[in-house]
């Protein structure tokens, strides 16, 4: 036998949500080091999953994926390499950030990170429990003992628990986060520990860029002299092979205080997960809590007038398409602030129909409130002039598509930021929670302005509450036109929203169980929805992330707000 | 003496930040109080400075500002009402989310909020230590305890403190956000608890919209048999007074279990804040960390790849203006991804220099990427011709002003989107960290784009990296014009950055010590600077949260990247 142990370090690129590339990097791996014939091969933080996976940490199928990934990861490494340390989160109601140690087809010991950050883009405290159950495992007579981000740097994790219990070498899995001047600290700071505790210290770090955070690399073995064996390149993937000789046991008197089984967590990860989808528990139905249309039209009455108010704005600005959605915020800004402060502004365009301008007409008739009209074709047919020869030019027989239609919406975004510029007025902008969750919007376009107050109203609450004004004003105030037209953007000719979605009717329903109630997309189905509907809908909802985080905020009105209370990285291959 | 205690609660709408016309709203509640002889006049949670203040609680003088708040309204309340209690938060190292019992001009009593939350948009576990201390204290010969939002439903609390100890009455401030179908549920959990525990409850809410968060109002007057005596109105201030006949004391038999002044708190707020603002402690010059050029490089080189990469874009697009940003931006891109899979466009108006085509030609030449010139002087006019008139009507006389100056921004905005939309490239935007803490930017302008790569450098460290990027190439890659030419967004005639912004060299150094040092104006002008510069900056600074929340995402580079570090509320009335 040995008298050193080899370790073998993947400083991984990892991509969050996506656990299958993330098992074919481990896998990869696992093969060099067993080329290598390493006692250990070590993987970062939160391997499987990704760092840092946010609200995907609560969708059970997710966590799901990963406990499958342990035990084929787990499986895979058998027979190949004698110890595999790996990051992954933890089952169902024990979920933490964790390291589990596997050897041999087993899960032999697991355990949790203690110092969970709240600081910054990742709020561990919401998803983790901490766990300060520190793990310690032997093979080939040495002890070794497993730190997770940050919880090396604890004196009662390297003192009271490593130091006494004989531990000769601290296996770390980290994910260091770039700023100015971080790379060298790891290094110094990791040799002054190993040389006050004679441990040999190993560290794996994640590497790579995700949305705003870069992890650095950097990994770090130190022998037990306090010496740097090896590192890892920075701002690279690497793969660091060091043969190391732990002074075991540390302090050989003080070992009869560690009990051997005592640390190998009992909480070994069950593989076979339990329940079936849920079937038909919720109502097939899910409309607006009934009974709240009076309070949700004073709940956001009142965060237009206090942002308007607060914040210092002479008015606001609407445009007005002739459609539901710009005429309830019409209608609820003048509750809010007094028709003397709103401006309702008409842009339409050649796909406008007939009657968006004179049902804006009558709407604005109805309100009391200004109103202007700026037509939008002239500038488009600029734009088409000016930019059509060069699409031509890269995209040869250039059709139009969508960026055509996005160019409208454009330049009414610009025409209302232009009336904000000049008169100091706020523009609210008029997108609800379907559009918002679909991104069934141009960015920079219908997804301009300041205070956005119906973001939080699926398209169906949006009816139901602009029903209620005209009940309680006791007239038509919202022009039974409006309510009644069928759903279009006009962008084109004769275009309809169910033309790229699917009917509202059955599209909150669904958005309703996928963000309120959280279901996965095997749940929804078994709701009784399409499957391939339900499908393109969560598909929708995943991939336009990138647009809600440039959406000017709105007020809180469901239980579920994004922004609030669902925070997804962009950066997310889960389910792609 | 009454048999009864009589209770004025203020539920009110505040403004976070806006201590002063928060402390006025308390004195006309406090004189209110006053003419209705009420015993107790009860304030919200963080009734001082509004909720939710964010990073401000980290400024020194903001917590300062606060307790010299807390000193006035005390000394306020004095001799017109018996007892005032409020929120407020702590002194320096002991911050929390408190409660002040006030009597006779001083401070009887205070705790804090235990159950802290970190859900939702204002993360408690970050700025306070959660106190399991509870308040309890005596007038008129009854006993009252203090609670804060949601500490009223822990057992613990109740049952432990409160009723062992004899208490009658308990006072409870809070801040429930609204959302639908909540209304009604405080009222019947209240009610059960008083029925529980035989004891008073009153609990006095915020009420108000800021920014995404609505605060109900509502709040609540439970007398000991579980009775509502009454309730606020939601979505409006409200003035409760209740005359209440606590049970006193609860259990007579457990009374010798209190001491009398066991919970009357130690920490008795200090007024007097100790430090002069530090003078010169920190080097004149903050430049960039010295000998982090290279590494910054490559890190940002890693997120674009990474970006690029793991979100599956085909390439990236960049507008290249001829100056040094989008310089450096294409510059990372071609080291990030390829000179291939970048394309650069060239976006001329009648503004523009002579120079500011050239330059990128050359620039192009140099990276070796295709590019592509639109101008955008024929829209801009069709822009005029149609916006003109209009606003002439609006604004008589209507001259040009930075309106006219964002069209222009914007067209190029819809340009790079248009190309994004036609060739699936995302676009990179090019703005760097001095911009987006000024708001020297145009929102849906130059602020468009998926990802922001130097969004974290200051306008220094993009110089220092493009020269050192050209020193490493061995070559001006990033040709020497760009370099020296003065700072312009070519927006009109003529125009340079140093018209709007302090020399970058001074505002960089100003934006150092407000944004990484964390230092007060006091602190900045005791560094050296000229006061109305940095009150100026500050200003700027502030005022331009709205527009950071919807500009992309970008790596984090410096020790305070916004949005990671730094988080601010958008309606915050703090220095205004």
């Amino acid at each position: 036998m040995r008298k050193s142990v080899r370790i073998a370090l993947n400083q991984s690129n990892l991509c969050v949500g996506s656990i299958s590339s993330n098992i074919d990097n481990m896998k990869s791996g696992i093969l060099m080091a067993q080329e290598m014939q390493a006692d250990i091969v070590v993987f970062p933080e939160l391997s499987i999953t990704g760092y840092a996976p946010d609200d995907l940490l609560l969708k059970r199928n997710f966590v799901r994926e990963n406990i499958s990934a342990i035990t084929e990861i787990v499986e895979f490494a058998s027979r190949k390499v004698p110890v595999l340390i790996f990051g992954c989160v933890g089952i169902d109601d024990r979920r933490f950030n964790g390291a589990v140690v596997a050897s041999e087809g087993n899960i032999i010991s697991q355990c949790g990170k203690a110092s969970l950050e709240v600081k910054g883009l990742f709020d561990e405290k919401k998803y983790f429990s901490g766990i300060s159950k520190i793990d310690i495992f032997e093979i080939k007579n040495f002890r070794f003992g497993i730190s997770i981000g940050g919880d090396i740097f604890k004196d009662s994790v390297m003192e009271n628990e490593f130091r006494e219990n004989g531990v000769g070498l601290v296996i770390d899995i980290a994910s260091p986060v770039y700023e100015t001047g971080i790379l060298d600290k790891p290094y110094q700071d990791m040799e002054s520990l190993s040389r006050r505790t004679g441990m040999c210290i190993c560290q794996c770090n994640n590497v790579g860029g995700e949305d705003e955070l870069i992890f650095t690399g950097g990994s770090v073995v130190i022998d037990s002299n306090g010496l740097l064996v090896s590192s890892g390149k920075v701002f690279e993937e690497d793969f660091l092979i060091s043969d190391l000789i732990p002074k075991f046991p540390y302090e050989i008197k003080r070992i009869p205080s560690y009990e051997k089984n005592k640390y190998i967590c009992e909480d070994v990860i069950k593989i076979d997960l339990p329940e079936e989808p849920k079937r038909e528990i919720y109502p097939k139905i899910a409309e607006m809590p009934s009974g709240t249309e009076e309070e949700i039209i004073l709940a956001i009455k009142m965060s237009i007038k206090d942002y308007v108010r607060k914040n210092g704005f002479k008015g606001v600005l609407i445009g007005l398409s002739g459609g539901i959605d710009s005429a309830l915020v019409a209608a609820l800004c003048v509750m809010a602030v007094g028709r003397e402060n709103v401006l309702g502004i008409m842009m339409p365009s050649k796909y406008s129909s007939e009657g968006s301008v004179k049902d804006s007409e009558k709407l604005a008739e109805n309100l009391g409130i200004r109103t202007y009209k700026t037509g939008i074709n002239e500038v488009f047919e600029k734009y088409l002039e000016i930019l059509g020869p060069v699409f031509s030019d890269f995209v040869p027989g250039n059709g139009k598509d969508t960026t055509e239609e996005n160019i409208q919406a454009r330049i009414r975004g610009n025409y209302l930021m232009a009336f904000s510029n000049k008169l100091g007025y706020l523009v609210m902008n008029t997108g609800n929670k379907s559009e918002c969750a679909t991104g069934y919007s141009t960015l920079y376009g219908d997804t301009v302005g300041g205070f956005a107050p119906i973001s939080d109203l699926y398209k169906k609450w949006v009816y139901g509450i602009s029903a209620k004004i005209n009940q309680m004003e006791g007239q038509d105030l919202i022009p039974v036109e409006i309510i009644e037209k069928e759903p279009s953007a006009e962008l084109s000719y004769g275009q309809k929203d169910s033309d790229s979605l699917p009917e509202y009717e059955v599209l909150d329903e669904i958005l309703y169980r996928l963000i309120e109630l959280d279901m996965d997309v095997d749940e929804v189905v078994a709701c009784g929805y399409e499957e391939e509907t339900v499908k393109k809908t969560n598909r929708l909802l995943r991939i336009n992330e990138y647009k809600r985080r440039q959406e000017p905020l709105g007020p809180k009105i469901s239980t579920c707000k994004f922004g609030i209370d669902r925070i997804y990285p962009i950066t997310n291959g889960y389910g792609r």
